[in-house]
């Protein structure tokens, strides 16, 4: 299997402002024609720091990918370091400026051509492939058989690069094997009686195929990943594995393809042609917002309401004010009532509701920060459960907790 | 100033299934006590490879943290690598089993006490940082007075251990510079022209104060980070940089000292007592979390609607059918009525709307994905504009417009 080692140069991501999303993109693309990302470093945008990486990089990968360093402020220095560490030097590149002059053109933006002139500035070895959604070209290198690829920073414009045109490179370039992963989730049972359950079978998987587990709040992902190079026996080969699995963890399995619950909502909402709703609280819209980034979830999200203050809930989710006044905003009965009466406003199959305190600060009730209850109504019937996560931020505990009420759907749906 | 190096211990991140977020998080936390963080390794959960980057790490800073690879499960090898490397051997240390054991009991886990048993083996020359939130310890190592600390991989578990217990111990440990940030949010200039017109004031900046562009969409954010050891003077000096700057950029600024676009607009909604609301479609939800991810935005976010289908556009927020049949529902004429709904359905003194194609998929009218139409409506006034982003991913997509919709609506706020 192809190495590859990933470099990230930005001062902006050392000094924690902003979360690295590249990188896993870029990986997770990779692994996908079976390249493996064996290191990723994380360095400043300095020229020696630069070199010095790229060369410990090289040591280990056949393939090396950089994101950042290319934008045209003055704290950029990557393509210095590229044409140093290969012994190239940089020069305008003709038919990058007349890309870039286009895409400056089409926007109207003639006027700061000059300017960025200098982003048409490449080592004269480099490949490009050019930038369709920014200024930034990215350079390909080549030295005895390996492969460096400089893109710029900006997560746009490093998705269609490494979708649209570096990953049908490499497929090409490289002859590579084929990769098959699976992924089980299991709900109800801790990770190290887990590992204890299916020990023996883990113990027994073929060597082409490897297992991790990945914990996401309470459900853990069983991740299969088979590699080799025949696609139909590795489709065959992990599936065996799997059908040996499910005995040993039946009854806590909610899934065993898709690995993002709100797919695995969607999957089923979609084959049984049931639609959906949402009311929330303390999740201020994170519930709503998970169920939609599926595409296609227009055909079974009919609508959402956030009600944050509380007459609202009266107002538009027919919540009665003597629930409120007699168990406060945050219990079981609003959550129920929440739900009855999102149902009815959006005339959905299924209504979720959530209420609770997301914190730092108390409730207007004076509830604990950290206590949830959330309201599955499927039809006639509803559950209603209690959650409390006081150790989780504001933003943390809006996440989990939508999480944890598509699980409980998908879990109820599954075993229904 | 002391340096850090970060290393994450896990293949999840190298496989692209997981994005590290605890580098950011921990970045972000040693930043404000003046710990400047050099380089951050990712690397996978063997023995030798975590040996190796250690040495590397100690090489260049003088304290290491590294997440990751300290769960339950077979795959986990970081604490062999620690003992190893410093020269050591794993014990049970009786305090941290004691510890877990009463954290089992208050969960009502004694069942899988002796499963974990070895969660509580540490080298025995580390000092054990107690884990609240899971089960893993945080072990602290010392050697030539450089210090790491070994934290398990767990974000929920990662942030407290590095809040409550590692920032303070470092804070008395070392002798620390003060640092001082202020970040001066900038609209409607590209990078490049930003970076021509600021030059001079740049170049002329003291050397204590460095200068970052952190570009976030359509926004630029200029991050000055000042550092000495007297900590009124460091914001006397930032201040009087950024009056210097600000005629430079005038008409420009939105902000000149929160980040996040959002928590600008908490800042101005609650010193003006506005009260605001959500209508949202294409963003189905985002625009709505994003809001209520402040603390504290239950005072002035009143409640939102996400109408994902167009019969309850019509229903809920009284959008008029036929506008939806001559215009679409992609439009900007329904993106209009649906802010008007919104105000009079929530009564607050702001409403925002979206409608739009998030794709990948068309709308259900045949317009082009990434067209967005959106208003802001404060009082009797409005705006409604229209962005065309064809080349962003779902998530991306909503993301982007919420955070330009905000952005938006502080500008008009601040120039009003």
């Amino acid at each position: 299997m192809e190495k590859a080692v990933l470099i990230t140069i930005g001062d902006e991501i050392l000094s924690g402002n902003t979360i690295d999303t590249n990188s896993n993109f870029i990986a997770s693309e990779l692994k996908n024609i079976g390249i493996k990302v064996t290191q990723i470093f994380t360095i400043s945008d300095e020229i020696e720091t630069i070199k010095k990486t790229l060369k410990t990089a090289f040591e280990s990968g056949d393939l090396v990918i950089t994101t950042g360093g290319l934008g045209p402020t003055r704290d950029d220095k990557t393509k210095k370091a590229l044409a140093e560490f290969f012994n190239d030097e940089i020069a305008l590149d003709e038919v990058t400026f007349n890309h870039l002059k286009a895409y400056m053109e089409k926007r109207g933006r003639q006027d700061i051509l000059e300017r960025n002139k200098e982003q048409a500035f490449v080592p004269t070895k480099s490949v490009v492939f050019q930038n369709h959604f920014g200024t930034a070209p990215c350079m390909m290198m080549e030295q005895n058989g390996k492969l460096s690829f400089s893109l710029p920073g900006v997560p746009y414009e490093v998705k269609p690069l490494i979708k649209d045109q570096i990953i049908p490179y490499l497929q090409e370039k490289f002859n590579l094997n084929f990769i098959h992963t699976r992924i089980v989730s299991v709900v109800g049972i801790p990770e190290s009686i887990l590992a204890d359950t299916i020990e023996n079978w883990e113990l027994a998987l073929p060597e082409n195929i490897a297992l991790s587990y990945l914990p996401v709040g309470t459900r853990v992902k069983l991740r299969l990943t088979a590699s080799g190079d025949n696609e139909e026996m590795l489709k065959l080969q992990a599936e065996n594995e799997i059908q040996k699995l499910l005995p040993l963890v039946e009854g806590h399995v909610i899934a065993v393809s898709e690995d993002k619950i709100e797919t695995i909502l969607a999957e089923i909402l979609t084959e049984r042609k049931l639609t959906i709703s949402t009311a929330e609280s303390c999740t201020g819209g994170e519930l709503a917002k998970m169920i939609t980034s599926v595409s296609g979830s227009s055909k079974y999200f009919l609508g959402g309401m956030v009600a944050y203050a509380t007459d609202k809930k009266i107002k538009i989710l027919n919540v009665s004010k003597d629930t409120v006044e007699k168990f406060t905003v945050v219990s079981e009965q609003v959550a129920q009532e929440m739900a009855k009466g999102c149902q009815q406003l959006f005339d959905t199959h299924i209504s979720l509701s959530t209420t609770g305190v997301a914190g730092p600060g108390k409730g207007e009730d004076g509830k604990e920060v950290g206590t949830v209850f959330y309201t599955i109504r499927v039809n006639n019937q509803e559950v209603t459960s209690k959650l409390y996560m006081p150790h989780l931020e504001r933003v943390d505990f809006m996440n989990f907790v939508s999480q944890k009420v598509i699980q409980d759907l998908v879990g109820l749906l599954v075993n229904s």
